[in-house]
């Protein structure tokens, strides 16, 4: 008998790669951290002793959810406007709102707001972007939770950086302060064509190709996007990168509607990674990303919620129906991204995205034991001939018991073993406030 | 003080008319299944004795969901085969499932089950078309759950019928048996164009004139069909139903995807409803419903799941958030369906659609008490700007805790009162068996 420090039964297990496989009755077995075996549940009896053992009769045991894409803080803005056109939106509402309350306090307790959430709904690993990203990290850090975070670089000052030598500086500031961290890393994080001018976009190239980091960029978002790149720079804003000698597998580019057939095959031959986000997309009317062509040609599709001001919510389950749905209309074929495949952008593929493949993304042996276990003895995912088609099609987020990062269990039956829940909820209700006024008497508003 | 049966306290009241209304700290007091007052808490305690008092402190108050286009029984086909195209979808896996297994117990089993998950999720009325309508009737009755029985007909023979004249038969007799019935009503329900012949539509037609009853079709669900129309009928679907005088406010027509500007004004100047399925049309690639086009040209547009083989859940919140999405990127315009009319669709426009807006569909004095309770306590919904931005953008459906129709109690803090959830997963778990085989050993699959 070898002596693990868990192991962890399970119903069923959906380890991603292989592509399509389920197990059923199998058990995971974790060391310091990571799966050093996966076999049937009764082998693994007869040949482990665990200081603990957790049995997952009536779940599916998958890899931790990767959130590609999120501005955590702004989770502290869910629902302040909604339902208005983008610039609008953005322009009336959103940028006064951060202008006035965006600080270190504001991205504290929206992170930890947003990463309450992302555990409770299976997400084990996000890739930020904001301002404070020094906060973020500390916030991520003490939750336990996973993230790449992004080292923003803007033309404009904030209340963070007064320029783009500013923001680089103080990114790579937490880029070193991070180096020894494994949970916690940074990207560049230039936020988008028509806010980061070329000056700083070439830097950030050089820098990204020194230092082996992933860059986290908008692109190609809205129609207004790709017009004003014509405007200002004579091309589309994937045509400037390419000039910049952006487009290679360090870029992580999220939104991608509106391509041509011939950026779609030159973002599968340069390995640039997009980041879907769905929701947001629909949401702001931005148009749609063309995942199943994507997909057919062999980019690395990725999924992310966005912010949760333009969402609403962080929630990877949601987003992974959303994909596989709206994929077959778009693509008109109903065979299109199956739900395997959506299970897939949700996990592995964000791994490959942020570069953290080889850490996470699947269960196989070696790799960290970022895990999450997902109730499917609910009358909602009845009768149950599929697993990976009721955790993608019927369950939704809350049929989420358990988390672990690392081996480390953050989740356990619901409940957040380093987060106060209370005390998060306390502080979002004084930010409503604060933001909002009090909240209003007796009537009608 | 004036003695009334329950009077119930929300922290929020969404009343739905008048439109964008939200009330805070209100009550709702019910006599006999029916809304005798809505005021300010404090005034209610003030002036109401009640039976029973119930304090709902961080939840929100809404009417009952109706879905407004359901095959509940179908619940036992969920997830058995997804990810192919329509027509392979319906002819390898979905009939023949049905020519073998579809008879009164599966009907009851499926359609309980079915129940089960819309009162978990809110859904107090469910507008159904299915073979064996009298169990349908029977386990809804048996239920509590409001319910409107689509006598269908279709030219085909099935165990239920042997031909159209059988089918309409058979449900006249299901209509006359149900004649006293309040919660459980009928319609016609021809299947559709490509399934039911003229005669018996013009049969319908005057039937429904005659008795004044609704019909229940589904109408432009594929490009496919309106191909099939030109080629069979030498016109599109919409506009054979014109010539057989079927277009009018009797008319729920389901899907209406694939619509010209002049048919869009032709169903607001007849009156035809319109029931949207987001979901299903996305999952089986059949098109997109212009709901933001037929909002502005006045045509009423309600919303319904379509059956949990092609979905794959009954779930009208998921409903609510995918309608608002989609029809903003569709319209192009992140200002279309906002959310209070999302809730709106999901409600009296149902009551509309099924000619019950006198009784269900809003909270307003005289309508019958059908309540839904949404727990907005949860982190997931904070920092909560707004109710109705968080019910249809952020909360789940496992967030609504109480479920009342025409006053009585069905679901109390998530327990289904008048269903036995043990026996429901065990017949389920018993038909997978039946129709999937034996569950697998350990090993994969």
């Amino acid at each position: 008998m070898t002596a693990v420090d868990s192991l962890i039964k399970a119903r069923w297990i959906v380890p991603v790669e292989p592509h399509g496989v389920v197990f059923e009755h199998y058990a995971v077995a974790t060391v310091g951290g990571r799966i050093v075996d996966l076999l049937p549940a009764a082998e693994a009896d007869a040949r482990y002793t665990a200081a603990e053992t957790i049995e997952l009769l009536e779940h599916a045991l998958i890899p931790g959810l990767v959130n590609a894409h999120t501005h955590a803080a702004m989770t502290l803005l869910r629902g302040v406007a909604d339902d208005l056109p983008l610039m609008e939106w953005l322009q009336a509402h959103i940028w006064p709102l951060e202008a006035r309350w965006v600080g270190e306090s504001f991205v504290r307790d929206g992170t930890e707001l947003a990463i309450a959430e992302m555990l409770r709904g299976g997400t084990t690993c996000f890739n930020d972007m904001y301002f404070f990203p020094e906060v973020t990290a500390q916030t991520a850090l003490h939750a336990g939770i996973r993230a790449v975070v992004g080292m923003i670089v803007v033309d404009f000052p904030t209340a963070w950086a007064a320029d783009a030598d500013q923001y680089l500086t103080k990114g790579l500031a937490l880029r070193d302060e991070l180096r020894h961290q494994t949970l916690v890393r940074t990207a560049f994080a230039p936020h988008a064509p028509y806010s980061v001018s070329d000056p700083p976009l070439a830097r950030v190239r050089t820098l990204a190709q020194e230092l082996d980091q992933s860059i986290h960029m908008h692109l190609h978002e809205t129609e207004t996007e790709i017009q004003q790149g014509h405007d200002s720079h004579g091309m589309r804003p994937l045509q400037r990168l390419r000039q910049l000698d952006l487009l290679g597998p360090n870029l992580v580019a999220v939104h991608m509607t509106h391509l041509l057939a011939e950026e779609i095959e030159e973002l599968a031959k340069t390995g640039v990674h997009v980041v879907h986000c769905p929701e947001s997309n629909l949401k702001l009317a931005s148009g749609f990303c063309p995942v199943a062509a994507l997909l057919q040609a062999g980019v690395n599709v990725a999924l992310g919620t966005d912010g949760a001001a333009s969402n609403n919510d962080l929630d990877l389950f949601g987003e992974m129906r959303t994909a596989a749905l709206l994929a077959k209309a778009i693509a008109r074929d109903a065979g299109s991204l199956p739900a395997a495949t959506a299970l897939r952008m949700a996990t592995l593929n964000g791994a490959k995205a942020l570069g953290l493949d080889d850490e996470i993304g699947s269960l196989a042996v070696g790799k960290s034991a970022d895990l999450v276990a997902v109730d499917l003895g609910t009358l909602e995912t009845l009768p149950l001939y599929d697993p990976v088609s009721d955790i993608v099609y019927a369950a939704g987020r809350h049929q989420v018991s358990d988390v672990w990062v690392a081996g480390r269990r953050l989740l356990a039956r619901r409940e957040l073993m380093t987060l106060d829940a209370a005390e998060i909820r306390a502080k979002a209700q004084g930010w409503r406030q604060r933001l909002a006024g009090p909240p209003s008497h007796p009537g009608v508003h």
